[in-house]
């Protein structure tokens, strides 16, 4: 925990929230991706007992997880324990995690009449499991800690559907769209309002904020994204409820920013393959968040130290920095790495630029 | 193959080798990366008799699809067939490219001592099937069209080295850079040195032009390229013959651009992720190689006739334009479509920009 006393500040007036809004703070924000994850023994000992669906599936100990990360962690927000693949479920999609070889998707999407079939879903019936996860975490969190809720965006989402999993070249995804347009703007325009839904119904039930991951999209070339991706991004982000800031984050974006913020979002989640200074410099007035290399957690300390002290540098104290990481904790993380770096981005952001 | 005449050229004043030096040319050249591949017919033939790495050492073979593909497809240059880890195996890397799976490295470098017991490779000698390919392709290709000799480039290399194969996050290889920074230095210059003799062996075996793959060079930061890579990578470009063009290649480097440039090369090899247009704002007076995305090859002939001419329109005509791939072509492409490619491509070329 950070020795850097908490101040009492309402929830609309944590860091994170002002930072999320561009108002000063008295340090810099941070949370993490996957901060609840299998680097943390109170975690594994959990995973031991129930499989990964299960523990999506199980609001009370999704809360648990959720809620434990921040109390072990101190990072300044909360995100709700569950995985971007849950809404292809009801949407019609089997899914399954297999350990080891992560996702699979059974059944993928190769025609148009495979997207005709799938379904609207009403996240809030469909997904009251998340929904009870969010209550919960919400009555057990620090009432000044905001909850995250979260989606994957729409083109993230049907890569996995078409794909039938991971990928590293998204070839199916690309000739889907680039061969059956009209399913492929059918398929986003559903995904668009089904993770709308997703998102406010999240909202509705206790998140304070919720992010977007368009953690995929990265390999798409720009003039592919605005063609295929932009409008049904910002279907989504336009389609959330006023008032509760949107994080749109993805990997690999550094040619996509422009079109990521015109597609929308109070945050732009950037990775390590951005520099802070040029983005914010592309992107004017929004927020940004990101961007250490999850790699650096496997260092030694001092070195960690030394890095998120570039990236403050580089954040030059800017109102409106979310310290993250480029993406998720990786399983092998230290778990004190991890103590160390949240106390580090609180300690030296304290200070003032250096 | 075009129907537009190949004129008379000499080695030297081929349109492949003037854009090369950013010279202008009649019409836009153009190769592919993988251009004997999978993808065809007469090659998978030559594949059911031998492996991968069979052929890679059977000069002759290798000669023959690396001839093969370019009189198939009519591209103007031919690029010979061999792989980037060839090298590693003389270093003392056990390698195996086993079906399916890809390449694999069983003794992967964990320490210091790993790499202090790495060989330094006269490539003349140990890889002296890969310069008897070139001698052979190069008799037995018409006598203008150039031949590319190549090499991985130190990063990605030791990637391979250290993964013990491909990888998503390149964990391992990161924090080996930043656990082990003075033994890092040391494989890079090791591999530098390796890579800079095979590259000017190759030359003087006969090819003309060389390219430098640093294929995943795209997953670190800008200050990580610059702190890790870019000394070595401008090393080994400094050591190639002059009068030998370099193609510096790598892919998801959009955010690397000016410090690839920095470190070397006549040509930049980009990938889709990069728009032509910006990434000439950005180099200035460098030839640029790129970027189709190879999944657009997956699609209806109009659909790539269309995406070939956006790129001709951001090339603008520029003198030291070479259309090519962003990356590989894919096993699945069909090879009509591969034709019908390299026609659109000077075809529309010849007209001038529309």
């Amino acid at each position: 925990m950070s020795e850097i006393p908490r101040p009492a500040a309402t929830l609309f007036d944590s860091p994170f929230m002002r930072a999320c809004r561009r108002e000063p703070t008295p340090y810099t924000p941070v949370w993490l991706m996957r901060q609840a994850g299998r680097y943390m023994e109170s975690y594994r000992q959990i995973r031991a007992r129930v499989s990964f669906l299960e523990l999506c599936k199980t609001p009370d100990l999704a809360a648990e997880v959720t809620v434990d990360a921040v109390e072990r962690l101190g990072v300044d927000a909360a995100i709700i324990f569950a995985d971007i693949l849950l809404i292809l479920e009801p949407m019609g999609m089997q899914l399954e995690f297999s350990p080891g070889d992560g996702p699979v998707l059974h059944n993928p999407l190769q025609t148009a009449a495979d997207v005709e079939r799938l379904r609207e879903v009403d996240a809030a019936e469909s997904l009251s499991f998340v929904m009870q996860a969010v209550r919960a975490a919400r009555t057990a969190l620090a009432p000044d800690v905001p909850l995250i809720g979260f989606a994957g965006a729409p083109f993230t989402l049907a890569s996995y559907m078409i794909e039938g999993g991971s990928s590293r070249q998204y070839t199916r995804t690309k000739q889907f769209m680039y061969t059956q347009p009209q399913a492929w703007h059918a398929l986003m325009a559903l995904l668009s309002r089904n993770v709308g839904r997703y998102l406010n119904a999240q909202a509705a039930a206790g998140a304070q904020v919720v992010q977007l991951f368009d953690s995929w999209v990265g390999n798409l070339s720009p003039a592919d994204y605005r063609a295929f991706v932009l409008p049904h991004s910002r279907e989504v982000i336009a389609a959330v409820t006023p008032g509760v800031p949107v994080i749109h984050f993805g990997t690999g974006t550094n040619a996509l920013l422009e079109l990521m913020r015109e597609a929308g979002g109070d945050v732009i989640g950037v990775d390590f393959r951005v520099e802070l200074d040029d983005a914010w410099q592309r992107l004017g007035d929004v927020a940004i968040q990101g961007n250490l290399d999850p790699a650096v957690l496997m260092a030694e300390r001092p070195y960690i130290c030394r890095r998120v002290q570039d990236i403050l540098r580089q954040a030059g104290g800017c109102a409106g920095h979310v310290f993250n990481l480029g993406h998720g904790i990786l399983p092998t993380t230290p778990v004190d790495n991890v103590r160390a770096l949240v106390d580090d981005v609180h300690e030296l952001s304290a200070r003032g630029p250096s």
